[in-house]
C-alpha cells in the first residue's frame, strides 16, 4: 500500500492499516506533518513553525508496518501500478492519494507574484518575514502616504483562513507591535476585508456571521463586501470597477483548488480541480486507487463535502478499514458516513466563533472552546505544552516571543530548496 | 550615539547607556539578537531558531534613550561623520562599530559554495535541512558507496565551533536519527575532524585537550590531526596531499575574520581582518570612532584579546562609560582591563570541558557547569524555560524535537531574502 501525503488524510490512513498484515509506504515532499489549522498564527509570529509541524519519521516509526519517503510525485502510472518519485519508483497494490489543496490564484498572474498564500509552511515564514519587515520600513520612512501603503494589510477572501488572518495581523501590531515601535504613527495601520459575498464565514449560522462581523468591525477590521479582486500589483490591490488600494501585504484567502497531483489521476477534474470518486474514495476504473481529503470530490447525500481535516481523517480510516479487509483481515466497514464534530473559526483574543451539532458559541465562551478543542487536536504532547506556554504568554503579556525575520543562507547542495521539495529543487 | 551590530558587544553598548543624557541608534540587518554559542545547536535540529534568537526590538523598547534601524550599512562617511545604511542616512557624534565576524573561506572558492559556514541563523537553518535531507537520500539510496557519502560528516577546524558540530552531529544521528531510520544501515555513518595542528581547543589546558580528545574517540569521531583542508568539491573534501575523502557534508569551522563593516573603516586592517584600535578601542585619527568585539585588533599587555562574547561585553561596557563621562555625566572608566570568566566547550551529551581561573572541569562534572553557565547566559526568561525543555527532553528521550526542513517560499516582494538582509535584497 502506498499513500500519498502526509497531512490529516495520510497520517490518519496509514494509523488505521499499522494492524494490517500489509506493507506500508508513505510518500510526501516535506518531511513533517502540519497542523494546518494553525498556520495563519506562524504567518503573524504568533507560533514558531516548529509548534505546529512535527516529523513525519516521528509519527512513522511507531507504527511496525509502515515507512516513509521524502520524495515528490512525478507521475502515476495506473497501468502500471507504479508511483514514480523524485526519491525512485514505488509499485503499489493499493494506492491511497491525499495529497490536498493548494492556493487558486484563479489564474491571475499578480496574485502568484505580489499576493501572500498560505496555504504550506514556506508561505507562513514567508508572511511572517514580510509582516515584520513591512513594519520596519514604516518606522524607518519619512513619507506618511508610503507609510500608510506598508502598514495596509488587505486579506481577500471573507472565509475562515481570511478571518483568522485578519484578526490575527491586528493583534500582532495593535497589541505587541505598538510596544515595539513606540514612535511609529499606528493610526496609519488599516487591515481590509475584501469579500465578494455579502457576509463572511457563509459555512456558519446566520446568527454567528453577524457575530463574526461584529467581532471583525470591533477589532477595526474595515469590511468590504460585494468587493472582486482584479489583480494584485506591487503597489496594493485592484478590485473590480478599477479602484486601486494601496497595501503593501495582500492576504490571498479565496480559494484553493486540489493539488497537481490530481491532475496525474484524471485529467478531467471535478469543481475546485477534485478529483471525481465513488461512495467508496475510488476513482473510476482504478479500483486499487482511492483518493480523500482535500482532493477528493466526494458527496454524501448528493451534497460535497467540505475541506476540512476531520473529512480527510474520516476518508482516512474508511479506506484503510476497506483495504484492510481486502487484505482479508477484517470484516468491510459500513458504508462511509460523515461525522460533522463541528466547525469553528477564531477572530483573535477572546473572540471565535463556534457551531458544534446544535451548540452555538460565540464571543469568549466560543473562544475558550477554540482554545481546549484545538489544543487537544495538536499531535504531539509537546507541541501541545509548548503552543500553551506561547498563546499563555500572548494571552497574559501581550507578547509575540517569535516575531524573527529568518531565511536560510543560499548554497550549491541541495539544501535551503525553497519549493517545497527540499530533496530535489527544480 | 551610533551602535553598529546588536551582538553582544552592541547589546552591551546600548544597556550601558541608558541612564546617559544620549540619543542612541542601535544598527542591524537582522532584527533579533543572536545567541552565538549555541548556534550549532540550532544546526544539528537540537534547538529551534527562536531559541537562540531574541527580537532586538523587545530589548531595546525597554531602553527610554535608544531607537532601533533595520539595515545594512553602505559606508561611513568618517569625514562628515555619516553612517549611510540601505534604511537611510544616520549622522553621528560617536560610532561604536561591533559588527562581529563572518566565516573565513581563506579564499578557497570550493569553501563559498560546497561547505557550509555556521556563524549566522540562516547558516544554521541551511545546515539543519542538508543534514536532515541527506539522511533521507541514504535511506532512499540503493548504492552503498553513494550511501556512505551521504552519511559522512567532514567538520574541519578543531576549535570550539568544530569540537561542538562534531559531538552535536554525532549525537542527532546516532541517537535520534538512528530511531527514525531503522531499516537505515548506520554503519555507514561517520564524523570527520580535520585539524591542521596537532590537537583540539588549543585555548584550553593541555590536560583538557586530551580529555576532549578522548572525549571525541568514545563517540566514535575520526580525528585527523595535521591534516589541512585544500578545497570543497560537490563530492567532499580534499586535502593537501591531494586525498580526497567523499562526504556529502563539510563543515567549515576552520576561521572567521572581521565583518567587512570594517573595510568601510580601516583598509588596513590587521590579522584576521581585525581594525587596530587603542587601548580606549578608538580607531587612529578618529578618536570618535570605536571598535569592539570579533571586529577589534585590541591588545591588552601586547597579547590580542580572544574572539569571544565575554570580551565584546566588557569592551562595550567601557566604550558606553568614556562615552558618558565625554557627555559630562559621569567619570571616565579606570583603564580597560579583560576579566576572563572562563571558557568551555561542549562534546555532546555529558562531556565538555570548562576552564574558570584555577578551575578545570571535564566530562559529566564540566557538562553540568556548561549547561548552567549557558541557562544562566541565555537573554530572556522565556528562551531559558523553553531551552531547558528542549535540553531535557533530549537528554531524558534521545530525541530532537525540531528536525524540520523548512524554507520560505520565494516571492517578489521584499521579504524571505537569504543575504541576511530581509529589509535590502542585493
Amino acid at each position: 500500500v502506498v499513500v500519498i501525503g502526509a497531512g490529516f488524510g495520510g497520517i490518519a490512513t496509514v494509523r488505521a492499516l499499522r494492524d494490517a498484515p500489509l506493507e506500508v509506504t508513505l510518500v510526501d515532499q516535506n518531511n513533517y506533518h502540519l497542523f494546518q489549522p494553525l498556520l495563519y498564527q506562524v504567518g503573524t509570529a504568533l507560533l514558531d513553525p516548529s509548534e505546529i509541524a512535527y516529523p513525519v519519521r516521528a509519527i512513522v516509526r511507531r507504527l511496525r508496518n509502515c515507512d516513509f519517503l521524502l520524495g515528490r510525485v512525478i507521475s502515476i502510472d495506473l497501468d502500471q501500478h507504479t508511483l514514480h518519485t523524485t526519491a525512485g519508483d514505488l509499485p503499489y497494490d493499493r494506492l491511497v492519494v491525499a495529497a490536498g489543496a493548494v492556493t487558486d490564484s484563479f489564474g491571475k498572474p499578480g496574485v502568484l507574484t505580489h499576493a501572500f498564500g498560505l496555504k504550506n509552511l514556506g508561505d507562513a515564514i514567508t508572511l511572517r518575514n514580510h509582516l515584520l519587515t513591512t513594519v520596519e520600513h514604516a518606522a524607518a520612512t519619512k513619507d506618511p502616504t508610503e507609510r500608510r501603503r506598508l502598514l495596509t494589510v488587505a486579506v481577500a477572501g471573507g472565509g475562515a483562513t481570511g478571518v483568522e488572518c485578519a484578526g490575527a495581523v491586528c493583534e500582532l501590531v495593535g497589541l505587541v507591535l505598538r510596544r515595539d515601535f513606540p514612535h511609529l504613527d499606528l493610526s496609519a495601520f488599516s487591515v481590509l476585508l475584501i469579500e465578494a459575498g455579502s457576509s463572511v464565514l457563509t459555512q456558519f449560522a446566520p446568527s454567528l456571521q453577524r457575530h463574526a462581523i461584529r467581532a471583525l468591525e470591533r477589532k477595526g477590521i474595515k469590511l468590504r463586501f460585494g468587493a472582486k479582486v482584479d489583480d494584485v500589483t506591487e503597489q496594493g490591490v485592484v478590485l473590480q470597477g478599477g479602484e486601486h488600494i494601496p497595501a503593501a501585504t495582500v492576504i490571498w484567502a479565496v480559494g484553493v483548488r486540489g493539488s497537481d497531483a490530481g491532475g496525474l489521476l484524471a485529467p478531467q477534474r471535478a469543481r475546485l480541480g477534485r478529483i471525481p470518486v465513488d461512495a467508496g474514495m475510488r476513482i473510476p476504473d482504478h479500483p486499487e486507487v482511492f483518493v480523500i481529503g482535500d482532493l477528493a470530490a466526494a458527496t454524501v447525500d448528493g451534497k460535497p463535502l467540505p475541506m476540512l481535516g476531520a473529512v480527510a481523517q474520516q476518508q482516512g480510516a474508511h479506506v484503510a478499514a476497506t483495504i484492510t479487509a481486502e487484505a482479508g483481515a477484517g470484516s468491510p466497514p459500513p458504508p462511509f458516513r460523515y461525522h460533522d464534530r463541528g466547525t469553528m473559526a477564531t477572530i483573535g483574543r477572546n473572540a471565535a466563533v463556534a457551531q458544534i451539532g446544535p451548540i452555538r458559541a460565540w464571543g469568549f465562551p466560543g473562544w475558550v472552546i477554540w482554545l481546549a478543542v484545538h489544543l487537544v487536536l495538536l499531535i504531539s504532547f509537546r507541541n501541545r505544552v509548548v503552543v500553551l506556554i506561547n498563546w499563555a504568554r500572548d494571552y497574559l503579556f501581550y507578547d509575540r516571543p517569535v516575531r524573527l525575520i529568518t531565511a536560510p543562507t543560499p548554497h550549491a547542495g541541495d539544501n535551503g530548496s525553497p519549493h517545497g521539495d527540499p530533496a530535489h529543487p527544480d
